[in-house]
């Protein structure tokens, strides 16, 4: 049993539980080495206080679960089967009538809920596993944090091809298709979310993709882009000026935002406030006067999800652990004039942080 | 307000609801036109008897809102603050005390609906809008079949960058790079699932993925990929022989795959049964000897979802109706030997059916 599952384990032990249901595909990765999204089939992982856990899944995917290395048992189901019966039949063979569940409360849709009150009509749920499975991911092992660093790396080549590919002319969409086709021809088959391309104006929409849009010089390109390392992604940002220098105004916007990042950066540290993190940022940015402008948190977590804890913002009171991994990636959106946004994502040292990401984020023109 | 808006008000009237609440991002695109997967963030549509609706997003996304042309209200909430407070907010302001609920239950975590529940302690939740919703999204309208038809002309065009990617020593892995690249350079940046391709022993597994396997002449190859067109879904699978001809047992394992996906798609007409539809190409196979290597459900639906109603298997004795949309894949996968799955998706129509994808699905062998 890996240290993860041992983990889970200890909690379902010390909650007094009978047995936890693990319903995210992502957090059944993070304890089973198995990964796939099931859509509308279900799989689940079942762990109990003193009895070896069991997978259940779709009868077609049994072969990629033993291909990851699961050492349990695993037991299907097909299609016109119902899940939550053959579930049952299973927990009952170890434990005839569980009756404190923990589940995944971030998780577990209503009706897979009802389905389990369905079968066992006497279950409670006192224990909500979502909570406990995000301080487990809080704070990553050495192990996680070479996989996030390769990921790193495979961004900041992301980074090389899509400043390669920049062409006046060339659509934000045509720039995406070079960045991917580049890092699927090195076997990064899986961006850890869609490409951002945005070019001028497109970029003052924080959370737009990429468009039809054409290049042109003269103008700034954001770049947001991540990979998926066995499972562990990456998330970083760069906003550079193509072609040539760009105007006053937008040079001004650029330098507020990166002084944000950079000073941010410098100041994290273990003990330091989540929301205190944030407000270093966000004062820069208002200082200048652009802090309505900065619509969002300063930064998310990441490891297996590219959005995870600690959410560094304004009503996270959270101390910074050594081992924390997430984004600090300020944001100047300005409708009809620019959008800026810099962002790495870091691991918490003993004294500081170091980053994920190394592409320089100063200033440049790409020609 | 759009037709599908209207019969789902329509549905909140009948049923009695003073509120439904719709949370999934994929009907929430359905219904608004506003597509955004919101993570851990809350999106959500809120839908009266005898008022406007309201879309409730993260701040970030009221832009998007707008830009994808919803009419009616769109409130934000920011990263520190509560949404599901601000939520009670709004939908106090229309209704004092909405008593009645419908919910998604496929899709609302427990988490989110306990957060309802401690907002409107007198809620009760007699509706399920997930339910009401598949029946909405069974039968397309011209309009939708229109788009889909576009999605299937996307897929037959991935299909062939396929086969023109395939060379003699060429990873499963780098197949696919030459495909998705292909797509997003005619501007189609969504394959509708992470693309498959897999060559000879690698296709025995009905849910794998590409891999660094390299293609070998004579062997078969599966390619099984679908694109994204304006949020509908195409979905099709292709095995084809590559560099030559392959043994007769694989050949034979081909043949009698091919019969059972012909055999089914030529029976479709409106009245028949999904379950008789299933069994028709399940006997073809069975009667070959092939049965217990055939282990997925002939079919599923598809729409704005690669896996939605009609479900074609052995349980679900639906009628199909003219309008419906869903695969016909069969499969067999015998470890060690071959795997052969084709599909197309297809339309009901007055008198039989129609492919949106045509590609041919006869024996050939790509050079």
């Amino acid at each position: 049993m890996n240290q993860q599952l041992q983990n889970l384990q200890q909690w379902v032990q010390d909650q007094g539980l009978d047995v936890a249901y693990i319903s995210n595909f992502t957090n059944i990765n993070y304890f089973t080495n198995f990964f796939q999204d099931p859509e509308e089939r279900v799989t689940g992982l079942f762990v109990f206080p003193d009895h070896e856990p069991f997978l259940f899944t779709p009868a077609l995917s049994i072969q990629a679960v033993k291909k990851a290395g699961w050492d349990y048992p695993v037991f299907g189901y097909l299609d016109h089967e119902d899940p939550f019966a053959l579930i049952a039949d299973h927990i009952r063979a170890i434990n005839p009538n569980p009756l404190k569940w923990g589940i995944e409360k971030l998780d577990l849709a209503v009706q897979k809920f009802e389905a389990i009150t369905r079968q066992f009509p006497q279950a409670s749920f006192p224990a909500d596993a979502s909570l406990k499975i995000q301080e487990l991911q809080l704070i990553k092992t050495d192990a996680e944090l070479e996989i996030m660093k390769v990921a790193g790396q495979q961004a900041d080549a992301a980074f090389a091809a899509g400043f390669a590919a920049l062409q006046a002319g060339r659509s934000e969409q045509a720039v995406v298709a070079e960045i991917e086709y580049a890092m699927m021809k090195q076997g990064v088959m899986h961006m850890s979310f869609d490409t951002i391309v945005q070019a001028g104006m497109d970029a003052a929409d924080p959370h737009g993709g990429p468009e039809a849009t054409k290049v042109q010089p003269g103008e700034l390109v954001l770049f947001d882009l991540g990979t998926n390392n066995h499972g562990y992604m990456s998330d970083a940002t760069r906003t550079v000026a193509f072609g040539g220098s760009v105007s006053p105004k937008v040079r001004e916007i650029f330098d507020v935002c990166l002084e944000a990042q950079l000073t941010a950066q410098a100041a994290v540290r273990p003990g330091l406030r989540a929301s205190d993190l944030d407000k270093i940022a966000r004062d820069v940015i208002e200082k200048a006067g652009y802090g309505e402008y900065f619509n969002h948190r300063l930064g998310h977590g990441i490891g297996m999800s590219t959005h995870e804890f600690p959410s560094i913002m304004a009503s996270n009171d959270m101390e910074l652990v050594e081992g924390m991994c997430f984004s600090i990636e300020p944001g100047i959106y300005i409708p009809g004039v620019a959008g800026v946004r810099i962002e790495d994502c870091v691991h918490v040292t003993a004294t500081g942080c170091e980053p994920f990401t190394h592409t320089p984020k100063e200033f440049q023109i790409i020609q």
